[in-house]
Formats: C-alpha cells, sequence, structure tokens
C-alpha cells in the first residue's frame, strides 16, 4: 500500500514519526483529482508542524530501512503546547507537485488527467493524494516536478510581504533574513518590481550573495556598524515596514528604531514627544530565535508588533489577488520564482537520523526536497 | 504680565521649569477668543513633557515663592530623547477650562463672551489662552471650571478605548489600570453602554474600589492566581483587546496569552500549530513601567501589540464621530465623566519641591488640579 508521513505526540511525551500504509485513494466526488507525488519541499513550517518542539537532540530511530520511525521526548513546554493533538497521527507536508492520474467525472477534473500540476494543502508527504480539481495548478508545458514543488509557500510568502507593505501604504521594506531561500526570491521581486528592499543577512558572505545577485541595499547583522547602517539603508529606502523570521530578542524593536531615526532625520521635521507620527510595522513570520521579543520603546508612539501568516494574507488579499499571484508564479517559475535545492532525499530518507540532522537546522540558503517518485 | 509655565531643555543637559512674564493676548482674528484659565488637571501626559525624563529626585528649586524656578538634570539617555527642544521653552498643559473675556469680531466668537469653555490644545497652564471660537467646548449652564477642566483627556481616552474595540471587530476589552481615574471612567462608560470590560488593578484594596462602582470582572495582578483568573475574566467576557499603560514588563504577553487561551476553551475548538484565527490587541498607551516590553510568544500567530494615542485615534474617527463623542462628554459630565481631584495647586505652587514630590508620582487614583484662577 502507498505510504503517508505521520507526526505523532503519544501521551507519553514522545514524538513518534512513521510512515504510514494508506489504500490507493480514489476520486470521491466528480471535481476531485487523485495525484501521484513526485517531489515536496520541506519548509520550515513543515518542519515544525513534523517535529512540533520536540528535543531533535535526543530523536532515536528504529523500524527497518523501508519503514524507519524516529521517537524524540517533548519537554513539558512543548508537551503543553501540542496538547491539542495528543494521540492524533497527523500527515504532514505543506505543498508539492505530481501527475493526475485519476479524476472525477467532471469536465474540470477530466482536463487535468495526466497534467503535471503543483498544490498546496497539508498531507504531501505521502505517495498519492486526493484534491479537489480547482486546487491543483497547472505547470506550463516542460515543467518538471522539482520545478513545481515550491511553487505556492515561498512564492506566496514573498509576494504576500509586498502586497501587505502596499496594502498598508507603506513604499519600501525591511527582510531579516535576506539570504534565505524567501529572502533571495523577494529580492528578485523587488528589483523587477523597482519596490526599495533592504535586506538584512547575518554573515559577510551572505552580504556577498545578495549583492551579486544585484541587492541595493544590504545591511549585515554581525558588522559592529549594524544599527547605523540599518538607519542609513532605512532613510535611502524610507522603509517603514519589516518582516522578520527571527522572532526573539532586540531585533523588532532596533527595526522600529532605525525606522523613525530615519524619519527624524527628514528635512523640515519638528519636535514631537510621541515621536513621529508615521506608522512603523514589524511583522514577525518566523522563530528562528524561541527566545521573548524584548522592545525598548525608543521609538515614539506610531509603532506596531504582531504576527504575519500566508493563510491569513490570502484571506485577507482575497480570491481574485490571489489567482493574479498564482498565475504570476507559473509564469516566472523558473526565474523570479525558481527555488534552488541543496539536498534531495526520499520519503523513507526524511525518517533518518543523517537527514533530519541536516534539514532540521534550517540553515540560511539549504533546501531539502523530498524525492517521492521519479518526475 | 500674566504668567505662563515654560519647560526648557538647557544645552548643560539641565532641565528648566519656570514662570514666563507673557503680555496678555488679545484676539488676531474675527473667531479667535481669549480665555481667562481658571482650572487645568495635571494629566501624566503633561508631567511627561514638563520632565521630558529628568531626574525628579535631584530636582532643586530657587527663585522667589511668586516666581520659583525648578532645575533637575537629565541622563545622557534622556538628553537625547529630548535633543529635538533643547533651547526651545516650551509652554505645558493639555486641556483646561475658564471664561471668554475677549472674542473677535465674528458672530461664532462674540456668542462665547462671558461664558465657561473648556479646551484642548497645549499652553493651558498660564493664566491666558488665546484659541480658535470653535476649539472651545462651552460647558452646561451651572458648570464650574473644575468640573469641566478635565473634559478632553480622560474622557475621549476613554471613550477612544471603545471605539476602537468596536472600529476593529472586538466585542469586550481588558484594561490594565482599571483602579486609575482613567479606567473608573471607562469602568461608567462600560457599564452603562454594556459593554463587558476586564478590569485589572494592583492592589485589593484597588479591586474593592472597583467592585464598589459596579465593576464585574476584577483581576489583581498582585495576586497568586492573577493569570489563572485573567484567563478566565477573558473566557467570561470574550475580551480579545486591551488597552494598557503600564507599557513595559511581561504584562503585555500574559495578555495575549490569556486571551489565547481562552479562546481555546471555546467548544468545537479545533488544533491549528498556529493557534486560533482570532486577531488578539494589545494597545500600549503608557509607560508607568519604562523598562522593555517583553513577549514570550506562546499565544499562536493572530496577535499584535502597538502604540495608542487619543491624537491619532481622533483623526481616525473623522470630525463628525469625534462630536458626537463631545457632546456625550457635556451631557454626562457631572456623571460619566466626572473627574476626582485629591489636591489643588496655584499655578506657582505647581514648580515647587513638596508640590512635584506628590503629582510627579503620578500614583493611581490621584490627581492634581491646577487652580490659576477662581471659576
Amino acid at each position: 500500500m502507498p505510504l503517508q508521513l505521520r507526526s505523532l505526540v503519544r501521551p507519553d511525551a514522545t514524538l513518534e514519526l512513521s510512515l504510514a500504509d494508506v489504500p490507493v485513494p480514489t476520486p470521491a466526488t466528480a471535481d476531485e483529482v487523485i495525484v501521484r507525488m513526485e517531489a515536496s519541499p520541506m519548509n520550515p513550517s513543515d518542519i515544525g508542524v513534523m517535529f512540533t518542539g520536540a528535543d531533535i537532540a535526543k530523536a532515536r530511530q528504529s523500524g527497518t530501512g523501508e519503514r524507519p520511525v524516529i521517537t524524540a521526548p517533548l519537554s513539558a513546554a512543548a508537551m503543553a503546547a501540542a496538547s491539542g493533538r495528543v494521540g492524533q497521527a497527523m500527515p504532514v507536508g505543506n505543498e508539492g507537485a505530481g501527475t493526475v492520474v485519476a479524476a472525477g467525472d467532471s469536465p474540470t477534473a477530466q482536463a487535468l488527467l495526466g497534467k503535471k500540476v503543483a498544490m498546496i494543502g497539508g498531507a504531501m508527504y505521502a505517495e498519492y493524494r486526493a484534491l479537489p480539481a480547482k486546487q491543483c495548478l497547472v505547470l506550463p508545458d516542460g515543467a518538471t516536478a522539482t520545478q513545481g514543488a515550491s511553487c505556492f509557500v515561498n512564492p506566496l510568502t514573498a509576494l504576500g510581504m509586498v502586497e501587505t507593505m502596499r496594502m498598508e501604504g507603506h513604499r519600501a521594506l525591511v527582510h531579516t533574513v535576506g539570504a534565505s531561500n524567501l529572502g533571495q526570491m523577494l529580492n528578485r521581486i523587488c528589483l523587477k518590481d523597482g519596490i526599495p528592499l533592504v535586506n538584512i543577512v547575518r554573515r559577510p558572505e551572505q552580504a556577498e550573495l545578495l549583492t551579486k545577485q544585484g541587492a541595493k541595499h544590504v545591511v549585515d547583522s554581525s558588522a559592529e556598524d549594524f544599527n547605523a547602517k540599518l538607519v542609513e539603508a532605512c532613510l535611502v529606502t524610507g522603509a517603514t515596514i519589516a518582516f522578520d523570521a527571527i522572532g526573539g530578542g532586540q531585533l523588532a524593536g532596533r527595526l522600529l528604531f532605525a525606522m523613525e531615526a530615519a524619519l527624524l532625520q527628514r528635512p523640515g521635521h519638528t519636535y514631537n514627544r510621541y515621536g513621529t507620527d508615521v506608522h512603523k510595522q514589524v511583522y514577525v513570520y518566523g522563530s528562528l530565535n524561541r527566545s521573548p521579543i524584548e522592545i525598548e520603546r525608543n521609538f515614539g508612539s506610531a509603532w506596531a508588533v504582531g504576527g504575519w501568516l500566508l493563510f491569513p494574507f490570502l484571506q485577507r488579499a482575497g480570491a481574485e489577488r490571489v489567482q493574479q499571484l498564482k498565475q504570476r508564479i507559473v509564469d516566472e517559475l523558473t526565474s523570479t520564482f525558481a527555488s534552488h535545492y541543496t539536498r534531495e532525499i526520499t520519503l523513507p530518507e526524511v525518517l533518518t537520523l543523517d537527514a533530519i540532522a541536516s534539514y532540521s537546522r534550517m540553515a540560511t540558503g539549504e533546501k531539502t526536497l523530498v524525492r517521492i517518485a521519479p518526475g
């Protein structure tokens, strides 16, 4: 029987990852199609759901080579956070690509038979996936599943940042993990669309990488003059919104301070005890640093720090606009929205200590592709 | 010549508070009126502008009894924050009440002659104030300047919180300084309008005070079971927005956690790694605790913490709605919007060490009125 990866939090505070045997699905409605999965990326959000805060350093591998099983302990805090999913063996994998091998009777579903499609919706770390035809994005002729596997999460997230910037009346933005796969993609979008982008990186070689890719404003947070350079970049670009994947620590507050300091340098500024009246926004969309966010308030009163996620953004943007964004992704699939993978593993290999040690690092610029079937 | 209180940051990092002699103003335009000031409250925002972070414990008094002068040192950080106002002797006092003693030729201005009015707009710690007629709110017959002195800042702030709650789609709110003058006023508004309000207080006697005033949900942050009681109050009320005057420390994060924990207890809730999809908001409008805000993210992704101020709210609400709010304040001046003062001082007494020691504490429930002239 076909395999599906499952993530289970057991009542004894142990995470158990395994491959379950599931029946080959058949179309349940006229509009449903069955996709033979070929490739699926391991995004940080997938890894988050899979491991749900378990102590990866203490993970153990058992089972067989074809059916490995991973177990890892959860701390009391992680167990409390995961209390809602104890005992439920959850499928994992936000997105992926494959070939439609069966279809319901509706013309829309039938039209997809044999087509290579990209999908979003969970349970993609599996050999087969049933889903409504309208949730499939047909890849352009000649595109591979590898090229189409990461069609949604990173491209829509990067486009969503630019859209959010526009919707909330800002004209330039800051991104705190500039050298990540997502960051490089955002840089390509901003270069193409003429949007000023401040890229924050954490090492000189990452700055070099982005500069080679045409990035105009790159600030290295490991440099001694980081804060001053950040103010300078905010001044030159006019950035008043930032998207931050780091989360914990002082970065959010420093971003707000840099934006305000830049605004205070504008000609014609007059003193106001409450700071400028320009709204400064930091959206936290990741948790690379899990320590608390620490905000020293030295940037006036017109500010906000909040969570940002792809799915609420898509709801806010509306179906019509999201369709336009998806069309753009397909149109620029091998240029603006190209994803690069540093490692390919099979579905059983996802559950090996060697692979886990690599992909769970979520190192900047590294990305793992799960190769489920050729294609 | 009439007196006006001035706050000056000198280049030698010394704050200097004094009474300046200014000419009796005359109407500069047909629409301007001259008000003889009678009473003006000392709001936390006034005290903030006056002292601008100077070290009050090191304040010295000089000058004469009629013209006292206060000096106090500013730290390097306070000096940096005040750099925009060095050398400018700024008038102080956001609001107050008095009698119109001269008016320009326009019918609107002339109609105010002899009337007792309330005003907002700065420079109210003075014996006379010139301002446009339309900025004056005529007090009801028989109302005193004392009753009208605090017509704007606290009433509009309290109403603004309720308005913001409604505008942003919440149905109940939390206020973190429930026993303050503002908090007691907010409690009266919410009782009258049937809005569920969670009052946080810092001492048992404050809880008793509010309960005696009819408050239904009072949570004492000094109690051992504070967090549990806060969750309970959020569950009962459905509060998903909070207004916080404390600012620093862990309270903002705890509020978000309590709101989310309450949402997770709703029947029919299903597990989602990113938490509930209900937006949880904390607005920080004060700085009783000046240490950094520390936010431990244990409440999902639908959240925001940001600054909130009266004036941007008034702009956002629009002139028509603000006029309705002002009318309500006048209509309920001696009931819902009554202010209570624990001390009255004269204008020269504002600049005495004894008075400063009292009003600069900004103790919960205490409020000082500057009695500028009888009325």
